[in-house]
């Protein structure tokens, strides 16, 4: 029961596409990432997934639109819909999901975290 | 399944105390609140609840201690735990919690606030 400092934890860690828990509710988890370059494309079949750009800026691809977000902007991707995480220059997201998800979701491949990676 | 502006959300009302829906992540919703000074002595017994600070200086009393949380810092507030917000300047927070929680958790009175107000 402490506050969480965003800017702090991004300074503990460095790594691309490799989600840090910083906090749970309930049974979801807030987790920190740095993002660049292209992740792949991939759903979630069982739960919705919130993402928060903290800094720079994240484009999501979605088979039928892209959507670009800056700092201070988020977005709610629906359970079961394929998108494609994109970053020009590097960018920090929080992620806001159920414990327990894989960031690769359906496929899997050489970019699958770990999971409950605290910092 | 489009971009969420927290700043642009904010100038759609300007009541404090009232949290209004932007967007909902399977049974959870994130709300937009305007706080300045004192909220009521509550707990929610089901549910932990997260704040995140978006703008000015937010403080929430515990019964055993005090926390000041910034911009760009959050914390947990677990279920079951009695808490009491205050800002002594307005300040910008966003609420992430279960959908149907109300405000005031288990005191009501007049700081209740209707759910489910969507901008």
């Amino acid at each position: 029961m402490k506050s969480i400092n965003l800017s702090e934890k991004f300074k503990k860690f460095s790594d691309l596409w490799s989600p840090k828990v910083i906090a749970e509710m309930n049974d979801y988890q807030f987790k920190l990432v740095r993002v660049a370059g292209d992740f792949v494309w991939h759903k979630h079949e069982d739960t919705d997934e919130t993402f928060i750009v903290l800094c720079g800026e994240l484009t999501i691809k979605f088979r039928d639109r892209t959507v670009t977000l800056s700092k201070g902007e988020m977005i709610i991707v629906p359970r079961g819909v394929e998108h494609k995480p994109t970053a020009t220059a590097e960018c920090q997201i929080m992620i806001i999901e159920p414990k327990g998800v894989v960031n690769t979701g359906n496929v899997g491949g050489v970019l699958t975290a770990k999971n409950d990676e605290w910092i």
